[in-house]
């Protein structure tokens, strides 16, 4: 396996983009990827497309990188469309991390991108919907929402439930919950890309419309369209260009274990095969991006990757090490919460944030010194869990 | 780079099966593959899941692999959903091939299926113009169908167009296509998984009902429901089971050009590059598997594959070197057209029964002596050319 380093990365804004295509969108973050990477079409051996729900989203199937790179010079190379729900584009990125590392290829183009924005709200909720069983959905709405109260979104149906799971085993309240998107704003408020760019407070979070008891509307991602891209290459390859790459030092994927009676969540089934492959724990990382889908995933996270012991998620909070300034923040990104999750494009957006910190370029977000961060992002729901999740951990390369 | 083999196949039959869920055909081939490569479940390192346009054909989306596989005993392992048109499932084979030849796992699946029969056959039709661009099908249409005579699948329309330009540069004639479907119905009949398993007359096929001149219905691919799936190894794992490997020799994707003014044909590219991966060219082939979703496209990409010379199709058709009991039979399974074409399952299925030449077990189909065999998977339409290709070549192991 050779190693393989991010040349270049590229993201578009991510908000509410009525007019912007999916092409338009995954044009700009590929061709801003490219010029990062001191690249041009030329030199890429193989695209993989992630996108999660485009089918339902916008009815174009079947050849959607081919259709959405229609006009920015990748026709005629390898594309592979890739599909894992709100893992989407990290999977892409495990792909081309495998094609770069076997040999195949040198130069490698991960886009993700999506376009969920519609007049008709119907649309995307529908479109969400798709990345759980839908064999099993009348079943887990009833589950998650039995008083027939569900929001009309399935997904934040779910975390709500699973928020009052956590509650009753943690004692952590809705303030708690309310302290995450706290953070998240005052970081996204700091990136020129996030949907969410105006930092709030508690009372705010709390007085925002509630969705689904415990979670209110600024503790919950967004419908949101956009797309970012990442050039990988093999290290060989990229010492003859004019970039800082970032190493990386592991990426993994699981799905999800259904109802397996002795399963672990597959966070920890992703993230425990990451730190062995890379030869680190979580003691090791300096910055951190997770799949904060709705505020309480941030503590269920933290602990299912061991941050922390489990029901310690509130206090390590609490502790401010994991805000910017702290000594592992988590989503200075401002994550799904501010920055936006537009599903297809979250895992590369990511890792466009830790690239730019791992090279110190993250501005007002930057963590300084960092050297070793880790990325998660999960997927869809079987049974009692995510249905996939992509665990990637990046290392700062040495000073040129 | 590994040496990888196909250690198992299996696959359902091809046909309407308007009860049979995604999930049963997919989890049946899946089943049947790995007995056939001596291997349980839990040897595989990971599942790459083919299906071109099960969003828009059954509303499930997003997480396609997790949710077909539910109760395969699979869950739990880094499933990829690979999405490329009628090309999906060679796809995912061509990085099944990847993640094994590069050391990342000594056992993936990889699984093709598709459920396209629908009570309305509006659904099917408008996912198959997803592997369109949507953004200029309306021109195409006008430009295929100019008088408005479109049949309403715009795929037949489209090889209908093609099937008029070729007679006007080479002088084939709806007889010469006749003979295309008369070839691959007769080795059609003696294969079980086939969707249609009657041998037809020439006279039978033109007299079959008008679809878009000169298309007649016999001379085109059906809708279709069925999966495929394919054990891949490494040799020295496979080596250690009671199986009859076959070696990949080559596997090779490209995307279409678009309208590029200088492009080559997408199969030509992907072919050149598979003969050179190789080190074989058309004269060693035994025996091919090509996509012949309508019955002019045998004579096109017989000729954008080097089997013979640009506009010497027709004649090497009648020279009956590709029917069966010649030297290099095409399309013994029946092709698309016989066979069946159950978009997402195609490619693997063209691979199952290369497989199967190439162990001694096609039965009445068997080309004797089978050493080496390519397959030709096409997908999608963009500007002037099919949207993706996949070209494999596969060897005979030598005898135990």
């Amino acid at each position: 396996m050779r190693r393989v380093v991010i040349a270049g990365t590229g993201m578009t804004d991510f908000g509410r983009f009525q007019d912007s295509s999916l092409r338009a969108l995954a044009s700009e973050a590929a061709k801003t990827a490219l010029a990062d990477a001191d690249s041009v079409t030329a030199e890429v051996g193989m695209v993989f497309f992630g996108n999660a729900a485009g089918g339902l989203l916008t009815g174009q199937e079947s050849v959607r990188g081919q259709v959405a790179l229609r006009h920015s010079g990748l026709l005629g190379k390898p594309i592979v469309n890739i599909e894992n729900a709100c893992a989407s584009s990290s999977s892409a990125f495990h792909l081309a991390w495998m094609a770069v590392a076997s040999g195949q290829c040198d130069v490698v183009l991960a886009i993700g991108a999506e376009k969920m924005s519609n007049e008709d709200r119907a649309v995307p909720m529908k479109a969400l919907e798709a990345a759980a069983d839908l064999q099993e959905l009348e079943e887990l709405k009833a589950r998650i929402a039995p008083d027939g109260t569900g929001t009309g979104s399935v997904f934040m149906d779910l975390y709500a439930d699973i928020a009052r799971a956590y509650m009753d085993r943690t004692g952590a309240s809705a303030e708690d919950f309310a302290s995450v998107s706290v953070k998240q704003r005052q970081a996204g408020a700091f990136n020129p890309h996030a949907q969410f760019r105006k930092a709030v407070t508690s009372e705010e979070v709390l007085a925002s419309k509630m969705i689904a008891d415990p979670l209110r509307l600024f503790m919950c991602s967004s419908i949101g369209d956009g797309a970012a891209a990442l050039v990988l290459m093999s290290a060989d390859h990229a010492a003859r260009k004019n970039v800082t790459p970032v190493d990386v030092l592991a990426s993994t994927m699981c799905s999800g274990q259904g109802d397996a009676p002795s399963r672990k969540p597959v966070a920890t089934l992703a993230a425990r095969a990451a730190y062995e492959a890379a030869g680190l724990g979580p003691d090791d990382l300096d910055v951190v991006e997770i799949h904060d889908a709705a505020a309480p995933a941030e503590f269920i996270l933290s602990e299912q990757l061991g941050f922390c012991a489990l029901g310690e998620a509130v206090p390590l909070l609490r502790s401010g090490r994991t805000a910017l300034g702290g000594d592992m923040p988590i989503n200075p990104s401002g994550g799904l919460i501010s920055k936006g999750h537009p599903i297809g494009a979250t895992g590369a957006a990511q890792l466009v944030e830790l690239a730019d910190q791992l090279r110190g370029r993250a501005g007002r977000r930057q963590r300084e010194g960092a050297r070793i961060a880790l990325a998660e992002n999960g997927g869809g729901w079987i049974g009692n869990d995510a249905a996939v999740a992509v665990v990637t951990i990046l290392g700062a390369a040495a000073p040129h």
